[in-house]
């Protein structure tokens, strides 16, 4: 669908100045086993972890990544590294709530099962394909293969608490 | 916490070579009403609808948003605009089930009740004061105000779902 009628959706309008300089920086995720998390997210996908956070009395951990394309980009002083992730479009922040991963019945939901909400995370890649048979050689488990369904161009691999990580590739697809 | 102890945290890999171009595309929520969402995110967050697809047999329609920086950036051409959104971290996807706006039971569940998951999106704003007064301005409901709790830098607004929104100023606050 071309912009113009998208703009004209019922309910659209139109920024704000006031919106100006608005990022949209982080998904929050909370999850049952912080190794095996940032194993997945670091190894499989390619994240870096860039500021962690531990609260102490609460009892949690937060833990921000991003998929920085140039990890020379990350400032090396504390202040400034978290200054600067706060302002990046695409962080994912882990949180973890101590204890849960030696609890062998704990687990999260991942919204697509009732009750149903959030959806999906996706990381888009240069070939489908190739990530796709890279996820298999690593035993990366899958929700959908590329084979499986309708939707021959876009797979969904699980993280290790089951939540839906989108694989596609950036083409002007039909779905 | 420096960089330096992050990257030997139990679990954390050094990104293999094979994750180059990996970006982490998009967030999905369902939502109940779409222009009523659509509205939430372009009036007050100033997000732009930049994707929609409908799909009729299964009775759903996804629009996929940015909060652009530069509007003017965003390719005019369908194709081009698609393969583009695709490619860029930050983007929003919005999954509407046709026919659930015409119900008044009808919710999704924003994962910060039982059973717990997905947590919250997270906005950034250049000044987190302004911006907490124009959402008052706005009517948008709070799920923590600035003055609320123990953190005084962040607070948490509500879209039309209940989703909770992050608000915070990129700054090296201590929380």
């Amino acid at each position: 669908m071309p912009l113009s009628p998208l703009l004209a959706m019922p309910g659209v309008a139109t920024p704000e100045a006031a919106t100006r300089g608005y990022v949209f920086n982080h998904t929050m995720i909370r999850v049952k086993d912080l190794a095996r998390s940032l194993d997945f997210y670091t190894r499989v996908l390619g994240f870096t972890p860039v500021h962690r956070q531990d609260f102490d009395e609460a009892a949690f951990t937060i833990v921000y990544l991003v998929l920085a394309p140039d990890r020379a980009a990350i400032p090396e002083d504390d202040g400034e590294r978290l200054r600067w992730v706060l302002g990046q479009p695409g962080v994912l922040e882990l949180t973890h709530n101590h204890g849960t991963e030696q609890d062998a019945d704990f687990h999260y939901h991942h919204g697509n099962a009732e009750p149903r909400g959030f959806g999906h995370l996706c990381v888009s890649v240069p070939d489908v394909g190739q990530a796709c048979e890279r996820f298999e050689a690593l035993g990366v488990p899958f929700q959908k293969r590329l084979a499986d369904g309708r939707m021959k161009h876009i797979a969904f691999i699980l993280d290790p608490d089951g939540y839906w990580i989108e694989i596609l590739q950036p083409a002007p697809f039909v779905g």
